[in-house]
């Protein structure tokens, strides 16, 4: 399968991946859907008319929308029809779009010359806490390094709420958050700028079609409800959340800032990836039961740039280290009932591997502190400096082709006076 | 003050409370924006132009949207404007919808004949644990009885996220979640319905003004912010919350469902019941201090109705019990620069006072199921039974009239097979 549109074996973006995004033109508020193909953005809004199937026919009043949410809320057959006829449309064999120079004047636009989005309108997020390696390394940390694991991790993937309101896309800037802390724990606690700032490496998925209030997702369906993936970065401020933490969970350590990349991979485009589950043990309960293989092998990574300076990789880590499934998570979420929106965000945990190079936050790298990360140059950190960029990536390596995520890139500015 | 409907003493509805809410008429679809007076609602979108004041003349379209969000993104002078002309508007002097039989018969439904609404879009719901005595009753029977406040608790106004989208409005009933719970510690867990159902007596705010990211409400100006309260049933699964609740706070415990009473109490109709803050000691942090008084003496109950019976009032409580004050609860929410926005909810926690009579949920009038609850006829609960309806309601008293918030009801439907 190949684009008429040139695009490099190293970029994200091929006609194999096709991701949705939200953008406007440069110079224009108008926010459009689109999907990225080599350094353009095809603008779906332009094309609409072209994009065909018996579902997503009925449905076309979607690709005029500011956000992604109505799609989303269309069955799982419509989200497939867009994409055969997305690559249809770009492929090299098809005249209709290649051929048309007034047409891709109208819906091919460089991505150099956009301003990326939100996504979806975010009603709720959720974070799960489902890497085994992060929380065997936190519970080694912080409460008892012969049994690192507290009773419940192994037979539900916990998770909690966070701030939907806070959620930014790559490029916007966050800044270091001020709060209470208790640096010492036989003195009162102090006001000021967090000192332990940090980024947590995550994936996260948007829920596609939801489920009325009562009635659970049953496992069996739950890839039904799943849209597709973004990198996220769930900005921590460890010294707040370590004050506040108890017993109600994280609050002001987290709700400050999450940084998402703009481009939302489907999960058709992520299925050539698919690799084994882990193996869980305890078997888990039957309503978190499924054979299907939905773990995926996406290649992540994290750098950290000085103010003026280039990006220094500090981890590399990869989404197939989960130990639970999005799939149980969804599950799992509600089974109680709890519905799920078109647009909520489900983010996976700070993804890390066994090995320390591999561990996907700086609390971690650090480990707690006791050990500096190397960015080179003279720079080493234990938690961000001001003025800090983080950027995240992940990729998936097909044969000749990559399907990526793109950047999730912010600057940490420095706290208010 | 006086208006030309009647309004009983005991109605919770007289021209001193005008509380906003959202509703819709008998066999439409539609809703608009109301406030309650005596057994009426006033149609706003049919009294719109009689509203006046220098900043809401600028934004009548307010009155004709479906929720109130975006009335509460307006300044709070608009909010006043509007309260002080809809008191004229219906005072028994004024004679423009008092004697206008045709603009009565458009704007003024009988609150029997409508279905209640939410009342705003809610972007996000949070949720705090203000009272001391339910913190210590908890703590008591969980921890330690010796020493039951976390270190944090008189520091910080302790909270947590919830779920927004399972927020639902009184009338609408609830099913009893199924999930994962752990009866024996040293057995593993098992999958059911909830055994032990509780509901939780708390109020909550709705965020009228929001703020940008990374800008927090300082605690002067926190009450320009607050819009308005509801009373809040905040369900709780006690058996999934305890084994699920550690380490990121309760989740599935809590998110299949928490209901609000429609109508929303401005601020301006609750400042009468004014009384003095509590005594914090320690004193907290600056960013947490505050002089003027903003607590409120709400007098709040508890009926539980088992199928087919008359409601038993099991519990009296006061909003005025809560050790930290609503301005505290913003400010601290957006001291680290989290985003508040207009529809916001922000839970109280339950609120207990210091009697058993005044426990505001089960698990402390059952103290955690040694007692039985009675609710007379034979009827003796320790948690909740499928088909018992939970009834909360709240009111101030003035002299010769109410400022009410109304029922919040729901029923408990059996759970899922």
């Amino acid at each position: 399968m190949k684009s008429f549109i040139d695009v490099a074996p190293e970029s994200h973006f091929p006609i194999q991946n096709l991701p949705y995004g939200v953008f406007s033109r440069s110079g224009e508020d108008a926010r459009h859907i689109g999907v990225a193909i080599g350094d353009y953005v095809l603008d779906l809004s332009a094309v609409k008319d072209l994009i065909d199937g018996p579902t997503i026919s009925q449905h076309r009043d979607v690709f005029d929308a500011a956000v992604l949410n109505p799609l989303m809320a269309l069955p799982k057959a419509a989200w497939t029809e867009t994409r055969a006829s997305l690559q249809k449309i770009l492929s090299s064999d098809e005249a209709v779009l290649r051929d048309n120079a007034e047409l891709r004047a109208r819906a091919l636009v460089p991505q150099a010359s956009v301003t990326m989005h939100l996504p979806a309108s975010i009603g709720d997020y959720t974070d799960f806490y489902s890497s085994r390696e992060h929380a065997t390394n936190l519970g080694t940390m912080f409460r008892d390094a012969s049994n690192p694991l507290l009773p419940n991790w192994l037979h539900i993937p916990v998770g909690y709420h966070g701030r939907a309101s806070s959620v930014i896309v790559s490029g916007q800037d966050i800044r270091r958050p001020r709060g209470q802390t208790r640096p010492k724990d036989d003195e009162p606690p102090v006001f000021g700028p967090s000192r332990l700032l940090d980024f947590e490496l995550e994936m996260a998925f948007f829920v596609g079609q939801g489920n009325p209030l009562g009635e659970p997702i049953p496992i069996e369906k739950a890839q039904d409800h799943i849209f597709g993936m973004v990198v996220m970065n769930d900005w921590s401020a460890r010294d707040i959340q370590k004050w506040e933490y108890v017993p109600l969970g994280p609050f002001l350590g987290k709700n400050f800032g999450t940084s998402i990349s703009p481009w939302v991979v489907t999960m058709d485009a992520l299925a050539p990836f698919t690799v084994p589950n882990p193996v869980q043990d305890p078997v888990p309960l039957p309503y978190l039961r499924h054979e299907d293989p939905y773990s995926f092998d996406i290649n992540l990574s994290v750098a950290i740039a000085p103010e003026g300076k280039e990006g220094k990789v500090v981890t590399n880590s990869n989404l197939k280290h989960m130990y639970w499934t999005m799939k149980q998570q969804l599950a799992h979420h509600t089974i109680n009932g709890c519905n799920a929106q078109p647009g909520d965000l489900l983010g996976s945990g700070t993804i890390s591997g066994k090995t320390p190079d591999s561990y996907g936050s700086m609390i971690e790298l650090s480990w707690r502190g006791t050990k500096e990360i190397d960015l080179g140059e003279g720079e080493v950190r234990k938690f961000l400096k001001d003025n800090d960029t983080v950027i995240m990536s992940g990729f998936c390596q097909g044969e000749g082709f990559r399907v990526g995520f793109g950047e999730c890139r912010s600057k940490l500015l420095p706290a208010l006076e």
